[in-house]
């Protein structure tokens, strides 16, 4: 690849916008040219949109700001100006992106982290690997909305482990229930609004405002197929209990899975190891889809999340489960790298190979 | 009641033996007459005893010490005489309960915190107010091992809280299955061998040693029924995953509930509500069984689990659960109370009301 | 006391009035009869208030709210009707106080936990035990502004502590200088624009905005005397860095002293234990000022904060201090507790004792 | 440098040598060839010692175990044989140290993070950049104790941070006095009677055994000169207070300094800035010697720990110090890196290019 690929970031001063830009930096194929922000924040260089009147500059990455982005100026979001720009990576709430996105996919394509199209039945819900072949829909998307562009959304974070991790299991055993506890980051939860320091000091959210209905439907679509124009649903049952915990990054989830068909801990095993998806030379592939654990104690969040960019599945405590008959085991995935923006990353990339972008 | 009961504590110095004395400190009916530790503790005063070499006293009770133990002398625990003790509490570890408690058993009626002889055919595993008629076993303990006294151990405190909230959904509904993820409070992993700072600061344990074992089948014990000389286990299902967070105290439980027949949410608060033993004046009974919260965001464990002394299970986020045809809750119990020490004096509150102490 | 003075609470759904209320509950001398809260909330009763609309009820407190004020009508903090009330209570902030302060002042006393009014130069700093006598200035202030009432302001929560722990050491040796650094509680940072959980895990803070101003000009005004109708502020120079740390309550503070005189470690405790004010029967008044701890691990926040009421002041680690020629320690003060609301209820039964109430 | 240094680890399993083996994984000068620890690991792979009997393998870094390592087998340490081995890095308490490290030093260089010999008059105590000059005194070492090779301790992890800040003060401005208060990470309490979840969950430890006087005195060595083959101590005082808060890596120290001379914060900062030692290629050294923060949030410890490779000594909220005429700042300073394993392969580089190894 010749030349970079020119991008855009919507809502690039809050913290999936900041992961966004720590995640572009340096990217070999992508390269940042527009900085888009709400219009109040119009006009003044990233750095400055940043600083509050009590001298904090509020980045939240480990990393220092990269100083390409320090001096650009933000544009306002609802009149971003798109004819130099190939993708546009959003990273706004879900009202901001019903309103927006439309207004960008109508020229270029739009690879979201909002919810606000993830259930439309002309969207895909993509996860490189796991569902490529979903991204057909494109082309309907486009001719159904007379689009030039598109709108791919990835799925929520805690979706993004759990349909990882099942799509092996669905693919040689069948899964006819999942029932699945979640132990979340607080990064999650963003910078407005989110969860204080009270809140999570020796203690813990038993909720998560409509993080359960979205874990349910999406990982029901993702593992579904795309046949004839349409998406049919996976059948299987999923419910699901999301809580909150002191964590700063990566969401554990406690998975029980009825399968259609025996299993053994050893296949299952097998069947996790072998799901190895060719992503060739994509920069933000994992270099192993799973990760998997014997030592019981792990995956742990603070000493596993990093590995492998963040873009590994981990996988561990895989035990036979005699009352569903079935399989029970433990997943590690990073919240805020492969569910968010290093994903959206890869949905991109991967598009590019499929010649969509 | 004109005399107190007077009581023996083994293991004194631990964790769990400092929470017997907090509790027993101004009990009503129960007064400490001997401590017992390890013979390397035997002679010192209590106050010695906890005083590391450093200067540090090891009382990791938010009281101080109250000061009727400080000059006690700790007695060999291997060695101690009952002669005038009426009860004895055990807070030690399964290997010296296994040698310790049937030599005290042979005098006098013990209360153990361990899990040694939890399923025996013979022990009642009692909750007071779920199954408090499986204390009729005790005669046939006595028979059998040729006793004065008894040996009653306590739940794990895990299961306290899960067998507490499926006893009302149990006998009204009957159940099937439970699933259920655990988040464990890290007081549960005592002070030696315990969980250290680094496992739990931005981070958490998917793996508690043998927990989810004791869980599966302690609940089936006490959810049984003891006819005839004998228990029969109650044919539920259970599976877990037991987990361990940055919360001090509290245990937190995502259960997921098949019942055999229909249940509604109504239904369900309205069996938790009714739910109230009879514990007439027992001192370290809960005002409520159950405190069922409305707010979606409750329980959490630093902002409830100390209402009603510790004693009440927390209920809250009561769903129908459609994918296992049941209900779905989030139950709080306070581990290091109604889990632990004065779990184990409401046991013997109650079997002091039945007349067998 | 045969009536109870009747209680005005303003502020009272925030942080800091829910802790007014959490200590008045059952209080015996006061009895809540009016809360008052911004306009937006008048109305509606206190719950509603609360309860926001994904269901949470803002209520942080670890006791349920007082069945008392659930129903109770809040009513505009401007419009507030004064006429049936003995005392306010305000807890809002800085620029609120400054509006709303004067108005109820020119009828009742207030009693204010902002920092609107601390510096100026007829309104006294009070903490009963160590400088009740300025209340003395009272009179004038109601002299200078033609109020009927008056404002009393609390200090600042770090201020509070410090200037505890100096006053015995200033009696006896006194001070010339003090370097304190304090590692501070995040409740302090209050509920809106507070400090998030993303901040505290695995972090700290090392800034909080105008704290240490207010720690240095707050602590000489208070240990300075007032006479002749002036305050002349005490000559002791204080310098300290204010850190946020990852606790819920309590905040501790190193503090390193040089004294005039010359001083010993035997001395300092002496000085510290006869220091015992005589608060005769004051509700909420402390029952040990000061409580020395020998053993060099303590004081602990979590384990030592709620001794006492929360209202004692922790002190451990005395040491020489050779570099400075003075004393070394390190304390740790209830901020939420003596440090705000409890402090604030303290100076009012103290000034209905002096009969300015 | 064609071939590698030759290198062994002593303590390999503990977290400081598990550091080593992590910062040496790929290092391009120095190669493991042996790997020690107590004589009861002696002779298991590396990894078979770190497994516990319950499936826990106790490794303890983010980065998973380098393949290199996993099959080395452990030697015993007092038997240890360095024919084949260019230095030695000890990673050991201050007993073991103090036994084993003159074995080693008999015959080869022995770069040691122990705190046994630091105070020893012809025992160097460096900081590359800061006092390189004082590796003079080997020579000496040597020959007083008739050894081929020498032992060099690094400084305490909390006075690395601080000796380190104090360099460029104390040449341009002089030090008088020095009162510090620390806020240290639970990691250098290591894992064998180290910090417990329940201490720093919602709590911090006000004490650190031997750690004030340990900041003390090695920081009057450090910042002291070599002159005529005797150390002359700076003749600065140094008083602290050291304390635990729950942060897993990364010191943060609140420092108030007098300086002889008068001192601007802008003089302070060009003082830092300019203070940016020749370190040549050396693999471990920090491209920035300080990194200075304008934002007054910061340093944070979770967020800026590893920039630099954890190396740089970050140094904020600089202010003019009235009260002690001077200057005072926060500092951190990571306290597994630069203050431990990875600082002293630094001191090894730089006796490489010292040509005393």
């Amino acid at each position: 690849m010749s030349f970079k690929k020119r991008v855009a970031v919507v809502g690039a001063t809050g913290i999936a916008g900041q992961q966004f830009l720590a995640a572009l930096h340096k990217h070999p194929w992508f390269e940042v040219v527009r900085l888009a922000a709400s219009p109040r924040s119009a006009g003044k260089t990233y750095e400055e949109a940043l600083r509050s009147p009590n001298g904090q500059v509020a980045w939240w990455q480990s990393e220092p700001i990269p100083p390409a982005y320090r001096h650009m100026r933000l544009e306002s979001a609802p009149e971003l100006v798109l004819s130099d720009v190939d993708i546009v990576f959003t990273a706004i709430d879900t009202d901001a992106a019903r309103e927006l996105e439309p207004l960008y996919a109508a020229q270029k394509p739009v690879i979201s982290t909002a919810s606000a199209f993830r259930m439309e039945a002309d969207v895909p819900l993509l996860i490189p690997g796991v569902n490529s072949d979903h991204s057909a829909v494109i082309r309907l998307q486009q001719k159904n909305r007379g689009w030039k562009g598109f709108i791919v959304p990835i799925p929520n974070c805690t979706t993004y482990g759990l349909a990882c991790s099942l799509a092996p299991l669905q693919k040689h055993f069948g899964i006819k229930l999942v029932v699945m506890t979640s132990m979340q980051a607080t990064s999650g939860a963003g910078r407005n609004g989110g969860v204080l320091a009270l809140d999570t000091i020796d203690n813990l959210i038993p909720y998560i405002p409509k993080e359960e209905e979205k874990v349910e439907v999406e990982t029901q679509k993702i593992l579904g197929s795309y046949q004839s124009g349409a998406f049919v649903n996976a059948t299987l049952a999923v419910t699901s209990t999301c809580t909150r915990v002191p964590v700063t990054d990566g969401h554990t989830e406690a998975v029980f899975v009825a399968t259609e068909r025996p299993i053994t801990v050893e296949a299952a095993k097998a069947a996790f190891s072998e799901f190895q998806p060719d992503f060739g030379t994509l920069p933000s592939a994992p270099t192993q889809f799973f990760t998997l654990h014997d030592d019981p104690f792990h995956p742990q969040p603070r000493i596993d999340r990093d590995q492998d960019q963040g873009m590994t599945t981990h996988i561990g405590r895989i035990r036979l489960e005699k009352a569903l008959h079935g399989i029970k085991y433990v997943l590690l995935s990073h919240n805020t790298k492969a569910g968010a923006a290093k994903g959206a990353l890869l949905v991109a990339e991967s598009l590019c190979l499929q010649s969509f972008i």
